[in-house]
């Protein structure tokens, strides 16, 4: 990580970008550069985020996950689209720029941080501590999808996410399952009774007071998802599967982006290897990822998730329960002024307009700009349905990289044209970086 | 396999036996060696097995699984009791008396096999196709365990086995948990909600017709087992759990003895390492042991589990049953000659009567032996409660291996005098092994 944020470094710096570092966390780095050659102009803080999903199961893949190679106009590895080509993508527009004009249409602050997939853990307080350092108009990022390869879309909301880890636990040690098959509780039946339980017959979750914060919204907004939103054969034609799941009422773009979610994504206990082994195992862990949405509350989803396990463990096994990532579901308003430059600047790249669409994932960063410093962000992402963020053999069109420089390029020259139309004129700050000590 | 199976048989070699050979299987190969130089006198086959579980998890082990360190007065390593140590107190019974006396006091056929904990699936039609060359009077094995160190215990009654793998299959690919979580069904979450319908809340398997044929006990026998068995208190003290769990109105030993149970010995599908991933995975697995009593047949028991599942699985994702071990559940008659004379062998070294016991576990070919062959088998166990068969820091008392090897030889002696006393006298039979292609 420290390498991947020194290398990083050096491309804001070969792009043109001043006071260019890395600056250290308690964990992986933030890689900032600024250009901030337009006082008087707006400010854009540019973000993304340079760490990665886990790439396994490896066997997978049909091309390395870390060779980046070429294939058929795409780029093919981990990070492709997420979030190392789509960041690049605006180091390159920044570097058209100045190496052609010599200068940027506004002011820029170019934000990096390597820790997105993982919660975000220290940008958080590293925003509450760089406020004033970190001011702008607006947020700039690329780390969402389109509809599909030629359907430019913005993304306007963002589920939250709650991820934790559940840990059973029964015997000290692993036991015989015929000696003692019967007489005790395998607690990796505990965990599947436990989880099992999560949801009803429906496909609600069970938790008492769960909903008790989703936010209703308006028919007119319902309608408005029906029209431009993906269909529900198109979204199970990308999953790869025939048959829908969830709660009943709404459709599945909804269930993705309106509702909150419940997925188990790990589960390991017991014999891993091939054929048998009569073992009972004295612990087990299930990861759990709840999506949530407007105006479920990370910390107050955790604790009725923690309440209802107590009250459903069996006294037969102890549980541990550990938090892995908190993040609050984001919206921003698309009458924003950077949100209609960003519209335009699409308009003049793909020729069409883009579409406001919703994302059922989550990019921890958004819900804490506009908390922390107050600004809007922008989502023009340029991934596409296929390919396979998060999955074995995540890609990225090479196509929609080099529009995704150009929109980026328009997106710049568009905000600078918003000025008078709502964006404060400051005058850029340049303190320096409070950091915590290694 | 191969080499440990060489090895073994240069250790018979050692002994003195003769006709030492290792035989070739389809997967791991089968050791026989034999004396058969008093004719007249009874015949024992001497099994035992020299493969292992799986010794995973590593890290759990204070000591190398496969370094053999003695500490402590105990055998430390993978096998150590289960079974290559207890096997070899057998090879160093023959061995004593060999060189000591240049004779066995019966003829010895020894059948020594590496597939025991995967089911003995090929010596299975090993023992169907040489009937004749096997020909004894008695079996005899160390593969079970005493009551405590000092309190010896002869096996009567074993639970046999089914072992499978359930493969609960999703969409086509891994998801992002966050684009698809709330619209397609999880694997891992159907897992478990298949896994949490196989019992019902009281701890009773809730396969239909599961129970059908287990075998009502007379009430003598119920209270012989109070009478002898380990108290609850002794069971979860072995365990290392304070609480029981199980089928009310049964003692624990019971539960593990006369009922049978189902385990879940593995469950692995999505992220398995240290922190989130936000993925659904596209499959899952999950490995399951039942153990099973008389009359209970596998064959019967894996029908009705695969209609169970096939009733209880959502149509939302797609399931395959993979069947891993069929073992039948086994009973010694306690009144043959060969129990009669282990019995007076423990007596010899151990200074007391041995206790008779019923194992949960399962020894696949025991009830193959009666089966086929027609004869008994005298399970004289040297491993004690504590040394963590199947699971890590396996060991075995040095002290209680020597004492094998004397109530071994001891044994060889009093069945010699059971001739006469109901054991057949046969001719020793020298045909060929029928053994398959490689």
């Amino acid at each position: 990580m420290q390498r991947c944020g020194n290398w990083l470094a050096g491309q804001l710096r070969l792009a043109g970008l001043n006071r260019v570092r890395v600056l250290p966390t308690p964990r992986h780095p933030i890689v900032y550069g600024e250009w901030l050659g337009v006082p008087g102009r707006p400010t854009v803080l540019v973000y993304g985020h340079y760490d990665v999903q886990p790439a396994e199961p490896l066997r997978n893949w049909k091309h390395p996950p870390f060779g980046a190679e070429i294939h058929d106009g795409f780029l093919h590895g981990r990070g492709a689209s997420d979030d190392k080509g789509q960041l690049f993508a605006h180091v390159k527009a920044m570097e058209s720029l100045l190496q052609s004009t010599g200068r940027l249409p506004v002011n820029v602050k170019c934000l990096f941080e390597g820790e997105e997939e993982i919660g975000s853990p220290n940008l958080m307080p590293f925003l509450k501590r760089n406020r004033r350092a970190l001011k702008a108009d607006a947020a700039v990022m690329s780390d969402t999808r389109m509809l599909s390869p030629d359907r430019p879309a913005l993304t306007y909301s963002l589920r939250g996410q709650l991820a934790v880890e559940l840990e059973v636990k029964g015997p000290h040690h692993d036991l015989h399952s015929g000696n003692f098959g019967g007489a005790v509780h395998d607690p990796l039946q505990a965990l599947c009774e436990i989880v099992a339980q999560l949801h009803d017959r429906d496909g609600h979750i069970a938790i008492p007071g769960f909903y008790d914060r989703v936010r209703h919204w308006s028919e007119a907004e319902h309608q408005y998802l029906a029209r431009t939103g993906p269909s529900d054969a198109a979204i199970l034609h990308e999953a790869g599967t025939a048959t829908a799941w969830g709660e009943r009422g709404h459709s599945l773009y909804e269930r993705l982006t309106l509702r909150p979610s419940l997925s188990v994504t790990g589960i390991h206990g017991g014999h891993a290897g091939a054929g048998p082994k009569g073992v009972i195992p004295s612990q087990a862990r299930v990861k759990l990822s709840f999506r949530l949405v407007p105006d479920q509350q990370p910390e107050e989803i955790e604790r009725l998730f923690r309440r209802f396990v107590s009250k459903v463990v069996p006294r037969t096994v102890q549980v541990a329960v550990r938090t892995q990532i908190h993040s609050r579901p984001a919206l921003v308003d698309r009458r924003h002024p950077a949100m209609r430059a960003a519209a335009r600047a699409y308009r003049r790249v793909f020729g069409r307009a883009p579409v406001w669409v919703r994302s059922g994932g989550t990019i921890p960063v958004v819900s804490e700009f506009q908390r922390v410093l107050g600004i809007p962000t922008v989502l023009m992402g340029f991934a596409s349905p296929g390919d396979s963020l998060h999955g074995p053999n995540e890609k990225f069109s090479l196509k929609n990289y080099k529009r995704g420089i150009l929109t980026a390029i328009a997106f710049l020259e568009e905000f600078a044209r918003s000025s008078g139309r709502g964006v404060a004129r400051r005058k850029a700050s340049v303190p320096g970086f409070q950091t915590p000590g290694p």
